[in-house]
């Protein structure tokens, strides 16, 4: 047993264009570090959150780290407490900050008590977290940002499997300055969608899948199209056609709505064509009066790993 | 230039469960042999075909043999004719049939002149011939007769991509008596897809793809599963459900409707117990008053390729 442990969980991509509630991706340099220490009253506290310009709940009970955490110690029988201090460093919406800290939570839970979980099964205590707080059981975030690299999902079943990852696959972020909400995201999906649409969704995710299993960077990025749930989504992030048709002018492979949104993601293969992607989506959000942040990362490799105290 | 060749190219399973149009698997052990030689005249003729019950047109303009030789030969300006002799050895309907003879006629062309074209670039010239009788452009059995092993292509742009194959693969293959047209299993298809169905299909295609990629027979056997066009074709084959339901009490990983059927596959990873899956498939067959011939192969790794003269 460990005093304390310091975690770090990252964001992702949820959805990954066509792979609606299967396909996920971690993103280096963005996400949950959590520090949990022993507690000698029984449940778990958050004693401070920073990072969230003050947005998250700090009752345990209403937090998906806190939620995730006390999944797991019940599992585990501990009735011991913890502690919980957390820095969220994720830069908009749509980037599965939820997940990161229901990640976090659970990881750090298992690292503080001795790791007797290995890392895949801590993904239905995350995923009972992600469900507390967004009403449905969605794991295309939970994945990626436990197990890192692309992750798949059979939303049906809650199998993951771990696809792989493209180290050299660059990932260009653009984070407009509003919100969009998962249960408005989801409220303007489509109950059935068209055969055409249908075979095309199908035909880019099979792709994908394949793409990562071989690192064939083109090939993934390339089948970074949707035609279901972006065509439904675009209206709610102003300017999307328009950021996206320039990603795509200037060479991004793929481009399409990271998650519910707000955020946008494309794919690139050249550092400094993904820099022009990134400088030239910012651009095209500011001509439609949106202040995005945008950045160039890579995906992560590791998902939930113990780093160093902060 | 040699005076003659001859030719083999394999049947296939299209659609592969979930991936409509766009998945499909070579079949070891039963497609078209087809010899191509010189003729002093210009034109494609037919000479014989047999192992085909006399069914299949022997005018050169109306099979696809015929069809897909002369568009090789159109394309390379070629102005000398070409005899063919057909042999069919594919057991039912469902399996790439017109497929594996557009196949063969395409790559006999080509090798009887020299082989300028490489093996990839005869795929659209297939597909000519394909279209020419089914009426629509399918490449989900063109590209596995072609290619070997499991193939992806994009309806939408006609890429097809070689996924690779498992050696391993134990490929169970029920031909019912009776023909399904492929007209008809298109015409009982939905227009539009449920969204549970739509995440359930792209689901399992996309680890399809992953799973070939990987070798992984588990997981490529047990995503053998289809909630568009099964559901809607299972009524045209008669005893489908029960077969299907003993081939999976058997210990199938997967089972479902080769192509627009009336052939189901099924896929195991033991030899005994595929042989049982075949019996119990048979046998099942015969409880609805359907005979039903039943085999156990793997999947072709080659594709079309030069054979000795019969």
């Amino acid at each position: 047993m460990n005093n304390a442990v310091t975690v770090f969980a990252p964001a992702s991509v949820g959805n990954l264009g066509p792979g609606f509630d299967v396909l996920g991706m971690a993103l280096s340099g963005m996400g949950d570090t959590l520090t949990a220490a022993h507690r000698s009253k029984p449940g778990i506290i958050i004693k401070k959150i920073t990072g969230d310009n003050g947005q998250l709940p700090t009752e345990a009970t209403e937090n998906t780290a806190g939620i995730a955490a006390q999944a797991v110690l019940d599992h585990l029988k501990i009735k011991e407490g913890m502690s919980i201090i957390l820095h969220k460093d994720i830069p908009g919406t749509g980037l599965g900050s939820s997940a990161a800290s229901a990640v976090a939570g659970a990881f750090a839970a298992n690292q503080l008590f001795g790791a007797p979980l290995p890392k895949a099964a801590l993904i239905p205590f995350a995923a009972i977290a992600e469900e507390k707080v967004s009403g449905a059981l969605f794991l295309d975030n939970v994945g990626p940002s436990l197990m890192g690299g692309v992750t798949w999902n059979n939303p049906f079943t809650q199998e993951v499997v771990s696809l792989g990852y493209i180290e050299s696959a660059l990932i260009i972020i653009a984070t407009p300055d509003f919100r969009v909400l998962t249960k408005d995201a989801r409220s303007v999906l489509p109950k059935s969608v068209p055969m055409s649409d249908f075979i095309f969704n199908m035909t880019q995710a099979s792709m994908i899948s394949w793409a990562i299993a071989k690192k064939d960077l083109k090939h993934f990025g390339r089948a970074i199209q949707d035609r279901m749930a972006e065509p439904a989504r675009a209206p709610l992030i102003k300017g999307f056609d328009d950021v996206k048709k320039a990603a795509l002018d200037a060479g991004a492979l793929g481009c399409s709505i990271s998650g519910a949104g707000s955020t946008i993601f494309a794919v690139a293969d050249d550092k400094t064509l993904a820099e022009n992607v990134s400088e030239i989506m910012k651009k095209r959000f500011l001509d439609h009066g949106v202040k995005a942040q945008t950045r160039v990362t890579t995906m992560d490799l590791k998902g939930a790993r113990v780093v160093p105290p902060a």
